[in-house]
């Protein structure tokens, strides 16, 4: 036979090389490259994909790999001075699945390999303990019996067979720990783990640690095939025919006396960025008692006393691994008998305050170049740099007292605190009073736009990450928990429950933290970030705040790098400029109709639906157009000559009248309607399916003068800012188009008022007229559309509710259970569907451009702020993503990263 | 100039063909064809669409055309022995538009050009009567004031400018009606029309014929870019280069004394379909006289006696004209003075059992091939033979009346009595004491059913033609009205309001005609048609039935040239029976949630849905499953060996429980649960969008023990069947797929229960597992689905509202506005949007079969029934259209014209 098999690791000698990914599978090219470079790594080899793929066309093993598995672990023998299977000096193995790209958790794997009666009272005698040595035969009968043998638990809801045999051993010995079961003990459970499999599988557990190598080996094969990995190759459209590497590695004790240990460590220090060795080790321990806790390990510091060679040896490795990986390295590490070996090694963890110190610093230090700064940082990280943080010491003690009452949906990140209130009109009230609130509700409205502004954090019972209270929330930069299902509110009581009996009232006070979703008893400080004190308070000068330095630096960079421009969802003057200084350059999505629930704009807006006909519509749009002028013109002071997306009014009316009984017979009497005819009117308006209803565009064509009104507002608003010598750049956007008949229909009411104004003013207003890709219709016809518009904007939201036929707010109860059992890979509400909603926009992008190509084309969904989808709007050529101000920065960076990833 | 400009046609000398469409337009080729033919045609001219082309590009008309124009003019003068312009025997012209294609009604027409005051006294002393000459002046003014001179209503709202003079008049006279008015109040009416006309428009109205001819001409050119011509070219993908032709014809007059006259006439009985001219005429009349019915007509056999030369001349042109067109026509003539001129031929409107003669007889005469005689029947007419009609005699007494109390929508044809009651509970119990009912309802849902089955018809006072009460009543074959606004129900007091303060109280009887859409009071007797006494009540033998062997001839012919398979939409062995004796081929949608509305079944539904946990929801879906298996047993036997596709549970669960307290109440009791915990359940099921929800697939995925109990019913029921003999098809369908994961999951289900059953029972059915392509994403992504699916089935009712994002039940309030306004060209739940909706079908249908080259593919959305529809299905190559079973007939007919149509 010529093909060659396997592939020795370890101790200098090593076979592979880090390009060998095909064949070696990632893990195995891993090893391979850590040994080239002169790491210590427990020797091994690997088994490659090509044995995989010929043991799927045949059924078998390729002859000869037996022999070629025989001559590798003999060289891994050599290299450890150990033997496997020998009583005396036992070497132990694993074997782990690794195949070309990651597969997280999909496949098998088998620790301690090599064990059984003999060996394992060889092990005792070397460890000098029976305990470890049993607890790793018992783990090891355990894990082989079922991966390999197939003990399983038959459905979802049955116990697991040997933890059924552990629980009832802890019951005989009156324990409640497995901690606290004796050597005697597991080696009682091994023998009845084996009787198990005996009667249950009907045959013998195997003691030749041949027997169980090839089992094991065999077992990651075929694990390749298993439904969850066929599933996750499906969803992520891997190659059946790829197959699987298997690795075979010595096992290493860090438990075999006082010079022996195991510890954890980092290249630097994940939470500072400080540069040097960070982490702990355990004399006489194995890696998982350094974890555990139960034992409290040594600073790093102390290595350096006790074992200053090792300490030497490790701090080289670390070395060489941070620049052969370019990033900060988290390392596992054992020491057996005076030895070291890493045992693994990956990219560190860190805060983002770390984070920007160390891409800073590596780029300094010339291990990064600034493309590869720019991807050491995770762009979602960048929100830590904005938001509130509670008191640090506070918040750990709440955790430690057990304040924390409920968790939900981190949707809003930030730090926030203050009295509850269950409605959006005590919000306010309490606000006037100088108080701080925290807004409770079922869910939000928008009614409660108001309250919500007026409080510091919005906490709701139901919804996702893109509900109401999601999306503006997001959008004021509001600390917001949301879909909290812990808690359950009783509005006619004024107060909420939370599980273990807890009880709140309204004026009580809570703290609520939107970067985990906890909801805590009592006011926790909060404290502004120091990138917001510089950029928005002004409380400091940016020479006096290094971070912001390097903030300011780092962001340079990514904008430098990024093609995509990055705009933002805002409708008041005062997001639009947080915004702006964010680096947000433009606004890609302004909802007029968030400019309606004012005191007065809402009895304007309710005159208006509710007007017997045009002219009563007409006469109550007039009072609201210096109001949206105003606001208008305050926008486009704020932006500074960037353009400016405003859309026309899109929610269905019936949102803008109330439901509650006392408040429409309240409005009845302000209106001066009779009730019943109010009632009436409302229950007109009412709809099966509102998403799909009377809604967006639909609005302006049946009843042009809203439309009408909001372009003389906006060309007005325009011409008011020209005058005071400004540059002001509208862009006028049609919502909810499917038709080009619908857009051309609002097309000319634009252009019709627009010129009247321009020619009664005397002046010209650069503006444009574009439309919403929203529904799928719009994107399989773009290049009817695009004749007539001057841009397009994917709302991605609604893309993907009509796509999918996803209701957003009903979908939550099936898409959990579809993501959890990979029905679908992502919610695609957060992260664009590139197969289905993705497809439509490539189709409208490029159906698009062809009919008009200075067509400018953006996106304003909530998913314009996800870094996965940044990444796919630069890949299909859009010209900007639109997000929420406080996300821009993360925008800026997934967009650098993007155009990194797509030259790479 | 070597360009020709101007074709003459009529009196043997016509210069055009019927090929010369592209340029002379439809109007005015098919007018050279006539004369071609030797039809006596009034003289004129047709002025080529190249000379409105040249118009558009130059600004005015081509030189030389004025010349070309006068030569041709003259040959009409020498025709008919008039001059324009002259005072004694003054010629009188008409203008009209005429495109490639017909755009009916979009641009201009102007009658009795050459008109002035000295012109019309000529022609009161031609005609011997002033009244008509002056009548003819009055309209000639207004209609060139406002086509040509644009003197119109400023806003929709506007009187007509001509209209409020007329009125004035009127008023002045104290007469009520134009006819009343006398030849001098029609010489003052035109009076001032000019004077008006030179007030408002500041010119004078012309006097002078030749500027009247080119300003219509002129005007005529200029209408092909009116706005409403150019909404009506978008939205029929009309080129905007193509331009209209003019025709300039000359008027005749049947009113210039005993020697003149106007008649229509068909070349067959437009109600019997028997052989010879058929029609009325009257002596010194214009055309209009004739329809206006203020003269009582003669027979045309009179004409015979009167003028047998005439007749002759008529009968000769008759034959000629249906030889030529080879169809029944309906003609216009008019006698000038003992010559008889044709003013229009057109393909005569008939009755159903008229069109059936008509094409069996013109096929056994060799005038039609089978081709033509099936493109002769409008699909729908078909519906009149098997519908039960009213007693011609009371409804037309009825009509007389006035007992016709209110209309909405035909949704589903047929007549039907009984007594008003006002819910479904009282439809069965008036049932069971054998009265005949009338379900009248605000809408319909599912839990309706069962009194919709025992009423013999359905009115509704809301919902479009595809809402629940219209799909389902089609299905059943009932007779069912919908959305009929002008009723308002009182369920509270148990009555009806209808307008003129009518009231229906519970009990009373009406009727309703589902084919016209009437509500009538009182109980009219209805006759169950011939068609259906042989084919389904077996009460009349097909041998003494003429009618049904025409029928039935007919419909064979249909079936020799189909391609396209007909399937229906069938619930109930009864429905399936029906089906098949229609010519159904199979069942392409069994909806079984229609199953599970009975007395013990919703009983068991609610215990499903109410269940605490899996083992509950077992329990309570075993309790249906022996029903559902007993349901399908029966449809497989009523199917013959027939495939039947079965749709798995499909609304969402909240569908099936009550909503109104007094029933929540009574559920609460029977299920022994506290009301409290039924109601928080039934608002958790409460959706936002449950049009968007959890429903579909989405059921069986979280719930897999429904698919399996459906399963079990559906292999269980293939196994009783198979025992007795009988083939079974069963094809099961999995809807509301939006990935191929979904369905992937479903089909495993499926697939293991069958094999578990088969395994079993020692037996294979040989079933197939498919999907519903019904929201975009699984047309998009086509390619995967077809991998693991037996069939597609469009559901294009679904798919039309995710595509557009249009609620089925919401739109009509929109939706009506767009049909009016041009915006949208159909009702896209009446007839498949081709460019959007179309689209999807035609990527699924390419990417399924390339992916799965045995792909079933065929629709079962109400679409299915839509012979515009049908020919788009059959276009773009599906299997099969699924329609409702007493609309098969219908598709059966439309597959075969779309098919000949393709052929073409």
């Amino acid at each position: 036979m010529d093909t060659k098999y396997v592939y020795f690791f370890g101790d200098g000698a090593t076979e592979g090389t880090a390009k060998m990914r095909d064949l070696l599978g990632g893990k195995g090219a891993g090893l391979a490259e850590m040994t080239n470079v002169g790491i210590p790594v427990p020797p091994g080899f690997t088994i490659t994909t090509e044995a995989c793929v010929y043991y799927y066309q045949n059924g078998d093993f390729p002859p000869g790999l037996e022999e070629e598995v025989e001559i590798h672990l003999g060289r891994v023998e050599q290299a450890l001075e150990r033997r496997f299977g020998d009583v005396d000096t036992p070497l132990l193995l694993s074997v782990r699945s690794g195949s070309r790209v990651s597969m997280p958790g999909m496949m098998d794997t088998v620790l301690n390999i090599g064990l059984n009666d003999k060996t394992a009272a060889g092990l005792a005698r070397d460890m000098g303990d029976p305990r470890p040595a049993y607890d790793s035969y018992r783990r090891f009968v355990q894990m082989y019996g079922d991966v390999v043998l197939g003990l399983k638990p038959e459905t979802e809801d049955d116990v697991d067979p040997f933890e059924e045999i552990i629980e009832r051993m802890k019951n005989d010995r009156g324990v409640a720990l497995d901690v606290e079961l004796t050597a005697e003990d597991l080696q009682a459970l091994v023998k009845q783990f084996k009787a198990a499999v005996k009667e249950r599988k009907g045959r013998d557990f195997p003691a030749e640690p041949r027997e169980q190598l090839w089992g094991a080996i065999r077992s990651v094969f075929a694990s390749w095939d298993n439904p969850r990995a066929i599933a996750y190759r499906q969803l992520n459209n891997i190659p059946d025919e790829w197959g699987t590497a298997a690795n075979v590695q010595s096992m290493v004790f860090g438990n075999l006396g006082d010079d022996s240990g195991s510890g954890v460590a980092f290249t630097r220090n994940p939470a500072t960025g400080e540069k040097g060795l960070y982490g702990e080790f355990l004399v006489n321990a194995q890696g998982e008692d350094v974890v555990a806790g139960i034992r409290t390990p040594l600073p790093i510091a102390a290595l350096a006393e006790e074992w200053p060679d090792i300490y030497g040896e490790l701090d080289e490795a670390a070395v060489k691994l941070e620049t052969h990986f370019r990033d900060v390295q988290d390392l596992e590490f054992t020491v057996e008998r005076g030895r070291l070996w890493l045992l693994q090694t990956r990219a560190g963890k860190r805060t983002a305050h770390a984070a920007l110190t160390i891409a800073i610093d590596m780029v300094e230090e010339g291990l990064m170049n600034r493309e590869e700064a720019l991807l050491s940082m995770e762009p979602e990280q960048l929100n830590q740099f904005l938001r509130p943080v509670f008191n640090p010491v506070q918040k750990e003690a709440a955790v430690r007292e057990g304040r924390v009452i409920a968790k939900g949906l981190n949707a809003g990140p930030g730090a926030a605190a203050g009295k509850v209130v269950f409605n959006a009109a005590d919000a306010l009230e309490f606000a006037e009073r100088g108080e701080k609130v925290i807004l409770v509700r079922a869910e939000t409205s928008p009614e409660d736009i108001k309250g919500m502004s007026a409080s510091q954090g919005i906490l709701t019972e139901r919804g996702g990450m893109t509900s109401h209270a999601a999306l503006v929330g997001r959008q004021m930069g509001k600390v917001c928990v949301v879909g909290c299902s812990d808690i359950h509110i009783d509005y006619k009581k004024r107060r909420f429950a939370a599980p273990g009996d807890v009880v709140v009232k309204e004026g009580e006070e809570i703290s609520i933290d939107g970067t985990t979703g906890e909801v805590l008893l009592g006011a926790l400080e909060t404290e502004p970030s120091e990138i917001k004190r510089v950029l928005l308070d002004e409380t400091l000068a940016p020479e006096d705040s290094p971070l912001y330095r390097k903030f300011a630096e780092f962001m340079s960079w990514a904008d430098e790098r990024r093609r995509l421009m990055v705009w933002t969802n805002a409708d008041q003057p005062d997001q639009t400029a947080a915004a702006v200084k964010f680096g947000a350059q433009g606004i890609g999505l302004c909802r007029t109709e968030h400019m309606f629930f004012g005191g007065d704009r809402i009895t304007a807006m309710r005159k208006m639906i509710l007007a017997r006909d045009e002219a009563g519509r007409r006469a109550a749009l007039e009072e609201l157009r210096p109001m949206q002028q105003e606001d208008f013109a305050g926008i486009f002071r704020a932006l500074g000559g960037r353009p400016a997306v405003i859309r026309t009014l899109d929610p269905p009316l019936h949102e803008f009248l109330p439901h509650e009984p006392a408040q429409i017979e309240k409005l009845a009497e302000q209106m001066g309607v009779p009730k019943k005819e109010l009632v009436a009117k409302i229950r007109t308006l009412r709809e099966q399916n509102p998403m799909l209803g009377h809604r967006g565009c639909r609005l302006g064509i049946v009843y042009p003068e809203i439309t009408e009104m909001q372009t003389r507002a906006i060309i007005g608003a325009a011409v008011d800012c020209l005058r005071e010598g400004l540059e002001v750049r509208p862009e006028i956007m049609i919502p909810l188009v499917s038709h080009v008949n619908e857009l051309y229909n609002q097309i000319l009411v634009v252009r019709r008022v627009a010129e009247e104004i321009m020619d009664a003013e005397g002046v010209t207003i650069p503006y444009k007229v574009g439309t919403m890709i929203e529904v799928p219709r719009s994107a399989l016809t773009a290049d009817e559309i695009a004749l007539v518009a001057d841009f397009f904007s994917f709302g991605t939201n609604d893309l993907t509710q009509t796509t999918f036929g996803f209701s957003r707010d009903d979908a939550p109860v099936f898409l959990r259970y579809y993501v959890d059992h990979m029905i679908l890979k992502d919610n695609p509400f957060e992260t664009v569907d590139v197969n289905g909603v993705g497809l439509l926009m490539e189709i409208a992008v490029e159906k698009g451009r062809v009919a008009n190509p200075q067509l400018e084309i953006g996106i304003c969904g909530e998913h314009g702020g996800d870094p996965a989808t940044i990444a796919y709007c630069h890949r299909i050529g859009l010209d900007y993503v639109s997000c929420s101000p406080y996300r821009v920065p993360v925008a800026r960076l997934a967009a650098a990263q993007a155009a990194i990833k797509a030259a790479e």
